[in-house]
């Protein structure tokens, strides 16, 4: 597969995850082994104390490393996360969140990736959280 | 603090959660380390198959487990989430995810506690996902 | 595969581990989907105040929810685990670790266990470390 | 403290770490927020088919963080392990383990690495295990 249709159908996906457009994320740099997934803040992805929710930054880590790793699956398959590990390293806050998925060992069953989140805060990118995820190549199920 | 003034504490810190709202998530039991919510199901909580998506999940699990630990917290503390971890054990569908917190160590500083998370279907109840968490008491933070 | 032929099985390859034959760990209880390995105290599995080493929890909570899994395998497979987490929850000081793996969700393919460690001291049982871990079925490797 | 004397604060507990020495493990760089660990093969490490055991490489990967940490800490204090996850990616073969511990986000309580360990054979050099940790800075401990 080009990575020409592996950003085709990275996009055509992710349009599809309800939770993605309900929150009010966005698409960023798809390439081979990397996906970004940016966060706008608003009230709806906050927790009590304005900060973005650790479920908001973890949910757009997870598609962005769960993407990451569909980049280098063959057509015919889907992607599932097998587990993942969040820590958060400072409280969530600025303009937007930006998830950064990065392929760390790919394989033909299980695919390891590795998360970063950044707050960025006008022109300060501070790093929030980091993770570590699994995920399972699987054969292709029905997309809506 | 008694068990009262703890539940009432929670059910107002969850209402200040944009992010439980947003996503239609209503708090559940409520007991001195312990925590439900549950989490219906509709599109905007979804993955590219249908499915719950991870992240939705985790939303739930992380508040269930934090608001878990703040149930033991003294007056005038708040809670912050160090890290946590999902295993995801099933593709979760049904009529709505229920999401249990439990303290497994309480401590002054830090607090772990155990996430589990159930699909239901009408009398179907599937374990989903398990996790660990790690939270940390802080002094208070305005609420907002 | 009955449970006595698990038994025996989970004995010979427990015996062909040389890691926890050289810490001293002796395997206890094991039952379908329940696995306990017992790690005695001694300088050798010490960190710098004279605790037990994450390390040698970990190695024997490792082992334990790995054999766990086994007990469920098929002839003719062997047994990897793909990643754990471990909290801990409490210096670790007693006569001896006891660690319990228990299957939490068995598959085909992927197995999640969950991995208890309790410092015994006496009469006295404490829960000093909890964990996840996923192990993966794949085809026989000659063990030695 | 200069980073003289956290390099022979942490050549001292090192040696104090009853685990390491028994299992053969060698203290290599130490430079502030960074320590690496090296674990030469021998049988004593292994698990069933011969490759280093999980429980080995999480355990030079655990003191490899810890002390990474430690390096960062004032004077009078001492470093405990909150939690740590592990990714296996590769069987570990190979003449020996090299485990690098590197801070990711210090703190006055907590302090977050990354835990890379790779397998070293001959001028190969194959990363077998990723992580994350978490420790936090204690009141000095008596060490022995």
């Amino acid at each position: 597969m080009t990575s020409f249709d592996a950003l085709a159908r990275v996009r055509a996906s992710f349009d599809r995850q309800g939770l993605m457009t309900h929150l009010g994320a966005r698409l960023g740099t798809v390439a081979p082994g990397l996906v970004h997934i940016l966060l706008p803040a608003r009230p709806e992805v906050t927790q009590q104390n304005g900060y973005f929710h650790a479920g908001a930054t973890s949910a757009i880590a997870d598609s962005a490393g769960g993407y990451a790793a569909y980049t280098l699956f063959p057509e015919d398959t889907s992607v599932l996360t097998v587990e993942f590990t969040m820590n958060l390293l400072a409280p969530a806050l600025g303009d937007h969140l930006e998830a950064v998925g990065t392929v760390l060992k790919p394989g033909r069953t299980l695919t390891v990736t590795r998360l970063d989140v950044y707050a960025v805060d006008g022109d300060q990118r501070t790093m929030v959280a980091a993770g570590q995820q699994t995920l399972i190549q699987v054969a292709a199920r029905p997309e809506r």
